[in-house]
């Protein structure tokens, strides 16, 4: 027979764990997009809402557990970031699709796909992370990552922005685009967040 | 005489239950405003700021209540988000009304009205919950009823969107029109704060 | 030797001094950039970004300190949100210098002037109460200068909105121009983020 000390305790790591690797699952959706013709989009808007419902899973089992929990691995409010800060990555990389689908974009910007393909870095980085949560160990490398990743982010959508209201795209074609284009800069920021609440936990627990 | 062993959390419970009725009062006036002619508008802005107001006095005074209180009916962050999503609601409602005003708008596109008729209804639900905190009976059916509402308000405004954007109006004319329906799905998600910390503080209860 | 007591605690209070004295570094490099031709705003962008690292530096330091100090001066929440506001305020400012040479903004509307005068009045309201946090005297006139202040910068945002939509821009400059409007009233807000949580912190001391 098995026996766990801190039964409640692991499944947190879990939770984290399954949420982060559904954003690796959401990231290669958005890539799919891009290579997708238009009659392929319905079928990957599908995907990307099952992923979305598993992440809201994840997140409400955390918050079950959470309020129900006497004792918890780390802070309460750490717990609470983290899980809030996962759920809202997956949102905005659903909003993204569903807005390309919603206002029939046929092209997005060059720089779409490089947007996409931070985000897609950061997922991997923020997956392989989770798993340390449990020891504490080998998370500098992560954090410093993302925080990088997402100055790039941030550059990359800059240039977006700059790119967008140059004169070449009608009013109306800007709006959808530039909203498209932030939803994924909010993406960026919030592995930030992730990363951010991950080095608050290290600090504490130092 | 008349004797109360918990007189301060008994007014926690009364100030929620203010709250929550200003809403309704607050979805009654956006429900006027859709059916007021230009002259009328001032008169809807002036009583929608009144109960903007109220609900500003409600929310400090739950806010120096929760300060100056060593002991508190549930937890200090639940009161906190409650009080705060309470209060975000009257905000975007007056926001709507505002803007409808400081843009001129003549005619609101049909789906407004679909919009503001959920905000209503989770507003009823709202204020018929609040008082059942009390005993924590039968919110379940309230917060389930209101999260319906959400997916229900947020396919509208997915279709009011695609709406504005479809061609048939100006571009100046899509940025007045979706700021006002962005600010009322905004208000839509406020409701679903709001039942989100009720099942919180509920499962912490149980 | 100078002896303390309460050596963590002082450097809470230094801290956020200096995170609002540089909101007034911040603040006057938005005024300047209004005084600037097209040719000097590198250089403001420049210094701009200095400031914000700065901040950055001193939001990091607070976060630090807070996650390894077992007694703190208040809350750790108020601390937390008063670091955050301060923070969010300084990327606000840098946001819409950066906002304002990415898009080539020729020239502002005559309200931005305005509005920036406000936000650096809030930032010397802001500086000047900071050192009032060690004895909790002489607060209560700066909350109420700065929730002034913000109603006052509500009306001229508002005032800019009306303007910008009243059909002398096109639909491409009110979208760019509407961005630094908006980003300018979000740092308005914040400074009555930061001033609500100086009340909060003086209402439970009290």
């Amino acid at each position: 027979m098995r026996f766990s000390l801190t039964p409640k305790e692991t499944s947190f790591y879990d939770m984290f764990a399954a949420a982060a690797e559904n954003l690796v699952v959401g990231s290669k959706l958005l890539l799919e997009l891009l290579g997708s013709d238009v009659s392929g989009r319905a079928e990957i808007v599908e995907r990307m809402r099952a992923a979305e419902h598993a992440g809201d899973d994840t997140t409400h089992a955390v918050f079950h557990q959470l309020n129900s929990s006497f004792i918890t691995p780390f802070d309460r409010e750490d717990i609470y970031s983290l899980a809030s800060s996962l759920d809202d990555i997956m949102d905005f990389m659903e909003e993204a699709v569903d807005l390309v689908v919603l206002y029939d974009i046929q092209t997005l910007p060059k720089g779409v796909e490089q947007q996409i393909e931070v985000l897609a870095r950061a997922a991997e980085l923020t997956a392989e992370a989770m798993p340390h949560l449990r020891t504490m160990k080998n998370l500098t490398e992560y954090w410093i990552e993302v925080n990088r990743l997402e100055n790039q982010a941030d550059q990359i959508h800059r240039k977006l922005l700059a790119h967008l209201f140059s004169g070449q795209y009608e009013a109306i074609e800007v709006l959808k685009l530039k909203q498209v284009v932030d939803v994924l800069e909010e993406a960026a920021d919030a592995f930030e967040h992730v990363a951010n609440t991950v080095e608050t936990i290290a600090v504490k627990e130092s």
